[in-house]
């Protein structure tokens, strides 16, 4: 007979895809959205927490004919009594749940109705180096206005977002632009079909990296890339090409410049000419706000979105260079991106309801702001009180009181107190700023001895054996200057 | 022919049992949360952040026969190739998951390990009025060590968090038991059988209720209840029951008399005696940080989450007392618990790893702040600029920029401006505090108009006519006053 098995013990271990966050990756996150919450409020934006599970059906995933929607997202069967009850999924963004949230209350909500929420949103994806299926997002949307105004505040408020989290004037640059100015192009293209306007913008998604000449050869005949390959060109004649071109190549001298640009590239369309004069308009009301053309300005070259959205799209880049994995310079890159989306609440209402939104990546600003040495790699810790004598624990709670009392962040060694190295050894491990001692001598004697322990790693690194005998980094202080001696000390390392 | 069918429109709806949080409803908690975070900081603790979601294995919910487990929590199989991948699950605490992270990184981590996490968790349950599905948690735990110590720091950061977030001196009570007397107890009873044990832990349960003569009913032959139905008994005879007894009423004058009392209750246990010795050592450590009896205390009293927990358990209610729903005046009651666990860790790694902690009731704690008037129940809403000309959004434009540049918040009405009592009755959904109006002849004279909105509502509900026709909720101000203006207007109403 075979002996009965024991349940195998569960393996310790977040399922693929997902990770943890420990100590100050989560404090300099939460203190950065605080920041940026700050910013969304002064601007009259109201917070929302949706839920993080929504039917599928208002998500907008549909079933397919398999049995579940798993199609990007984390999605469940809910068991009513037949068990056949509503499939349910985790949120993929914050901005379907607003849809959903807008046309459930929208009898209840000012209009128009800013918001703006922040938390995790997920994506059943296929897990890679860096990209996890749980991560933050931050939104900020205005819902039921077309102004452009709404735009220009938008843009804004990402310049005073991106300023109050650390990033600053000349290290950031918003840049603008309208999907309706290329719905004019097209127009003036005569490019009428809907499978060679997609092919278009594929083509046009393709600037930043081929280039003037390799736009025009992508949009004729073809072009043969540095693989060897021969990519197939759109097939227009160069005339036909020639609006794109243009406007490609608007950017003005100053946004003046450009817009005339741009109202030569769309010819005489009418489309084309509202999204110029949409831009002008966002134009001119930041330049109001006092916000110049070396924070927030108009480029046509910013094509990533308008694919996706309506209207003015806009995208914050940092403009700083960092050294990529391999030591050659580039710039930091995209924090941001946004613009206006016309139809997500018509789904739910038949009505078409207007809205323009941006969404922050915090953790690539937060990486942006520790490549730049603004943020602390490893947040200091807590002043440990060590334990000489295990009987005279409350001794050593009275200190930690104390301490903490004066807002000193402070702990007892709570291990076993036996071996005296392994506490300084945690202390060590908790990046303590100071060790406090006091054996049975130092009772008697009402003082205590203080290690600084920051000052200690130096010397460590640096002294000669004369020195390291001399223990500067020891003090010996009356019992009652504990906290005004580690506060003093606190204060010379900054 | 059938016409064929357009697709029908999503629900606009959470799904059952979840909610969506506007405004301050956010705002409140995450300052709450922050102040939390802040004591919990000073203390020593770390923040952890895990994902949301965990493996069903990790969470310690085992698959039934049946496809899913989906006794009480969220779960849901991953598709692999051969569409039989793992599966995965929402937390439905921050405990199960602290466990998971504490096995897969004890290496790394310090030891004892004092952390905290906050987020929502979700449950799987049947909703029902005020009862959510998703709902936050706040939690400190220490993990690594047996000492009492480490169970009476968490007693005392509770107290702190408590009278930070607002709760003052007084309105508060902090009660300690101890498992283990409990065992004493049972020991002392001669009641070995699991069976009968659990019988006496359910009665011990019903103290509150039915008092020192209903448990002794109880324990006994049985007891006619309320209803008139007869509840059968645990069969003890008078003696055997008398350490329960003893054990529910030990609580004396103060510390050292119910600590006595305790140990007379547990006759020659030696772990209640280790029980007791353990409530012994918390005192006596809390008494030297200064936390007195009005803020905690040892309460054999204590039931609730004795079956659960290992050694102290600690409660925290709120003292004052509220009207209820029919009016009745209630004590508010308990806004935190906890306590010692010992074995959560050792599913994953063979090893008992001892912890203590605590859970803080964020979402009751706000409702208790409520009840008492310390927290807004409207937070107010922006300043907003009307559009009288709506060719100069930019001039409006520029004054909201002022005002944020200045601190304060502030809009400008981005709705159609044709109707201005549209605009005024916006203010008024916005709770806002001012609006400022600046029409051609304001303009060209150099003055703007602020309505006092605070101001005016007062007076509408109690002004004569004669009051109201001389409207001194309005001012007409220079423009250049602006900033200043609203500034002493918004210090005016506090």
């Amino acid at each position: 007979m075979a002996k009965q098995k024991k349940a195998p013990r569960p393996k310790a271990q977040t399922p693929k895809g997902f990770r943890d966050y420990f100590g100050a990756e989560v404090t300099d996150r939460a203190e950065m959205l605080r920041s940026i919450a700050g910013v969304y409020h002064r601007y009259g934006f109201d917070a929302l927490e949706s839920s993080a599970v929504e039917t599928v059906e208002a998500l907008g995933k549909f079933l397919p004919d398999v049995d579940r929607p798993n199609e990007g997202v984390f999605a469940w069967q809910e068991s009513d009594e037949d068990g056949q009850g509503d499939w349910l999924a985790l949120r993929y963004d914050l901005t379907a749940p607003l849809a959903r949230v807008y046309a459930q209350h929208r009898n209840d909500l000012p209009t128009p109705y800013r918001r703006y929420a922040m938390g995790p949103v997920w994506r059943n994806e296929k897990p890679g180096p860096g990209r996890f299926r749980q991560f933050y997002q931050c939104d900020a949307d205005t819902v039921g206005t077309a102004s452009p105004a709404a735009d220009a505040e938008i843009c804004a408020m990402l310049a005073d977002c991106l300023e109050e989290v650390g990033i600053p004037r000349g290290d950031y640059l918003i840049r603008v632009n309208n999907r309706k100015v290329l719905n004019g192009v097209l127009e003036a293209m005569g490019v009428a079909d809907e499978a060679q306007q997609a092919d278009v913008l594929r083509t046009i998604d393709k600037f930043d990296k081929v280039g003037e000449s390799g736009v025009r050869e992508l949009l004729g005949k073809g072009r043969l890339d540095a693989s060897g390959a021969y990519i197939d060109g759109v097939g227009l004649s160069a005339d036909q090409a020639e609006p794109v071109i243009a406007f490609l190549t608007s950017k003005g001298a100053d946004a003046a410049a450009t817009l005339s640009n741009l109202r030569a590239a769309i010819g005489g369309s009418a489309i084309g000419a509202e999204g110029v004069d949409e831009l002008d308009q966002i134009a001119s009301l930041l330049d109001a706000g006092g916000y110049d053309a070396g924070r927030i300005q108009i480029d046509p070259s910013v094509v990533r979105g308008l694919g996706y959205y309506t209207g003015p799209v806009y995208e914050a880049e940092l403009t700083f260079e960092i050294l990529d994995d391999k030591g050659r310079k580039r710039q930091f890159g995209s924090v941001s991106g946004g613009g206006r989306y016309d139809d997500l609440v018509k789904r739910f209402t038949g009505q078409a309801v207007p809205a323009t939104g941006v969404s922050i990546g915090v953790d690539r600003l937060l990486a942006a702001l520790r490549e730049k040495g603004r943020m602390k790699d490893v947040a200091l810790g807590p002043v440990v009180v060590t334990v000489m004598d295990r009987d005279r624990m409350a001794d050593y709670q009275a200190m930690v009181a104390e301490l903490r009392n004066a807002g000193i962040r402070a702990e007892v060694y709570l291990g076993n107190p036996k071996n005296f190295g392994n506490q300084l050894k945690y202390a060590d491990r908790r990046n303590s700023p100071a060790a406090v001692i006091e054996g049975a001598e130092e009772k008697a004697n009402g003082v205590i001895q203080v290690k600084d322990l920051i000052l200690g790693k130096k010397i460590a690194e640096n002294a000669t054996l004369e020195e390291w005998k001399e223990r500067p980094s020891q003090a010996e202080i009356a019992r009652a200057d504990l906290v005004a001696h580690v506060r003093q000390l606190l204060a010379e390392h900054g």
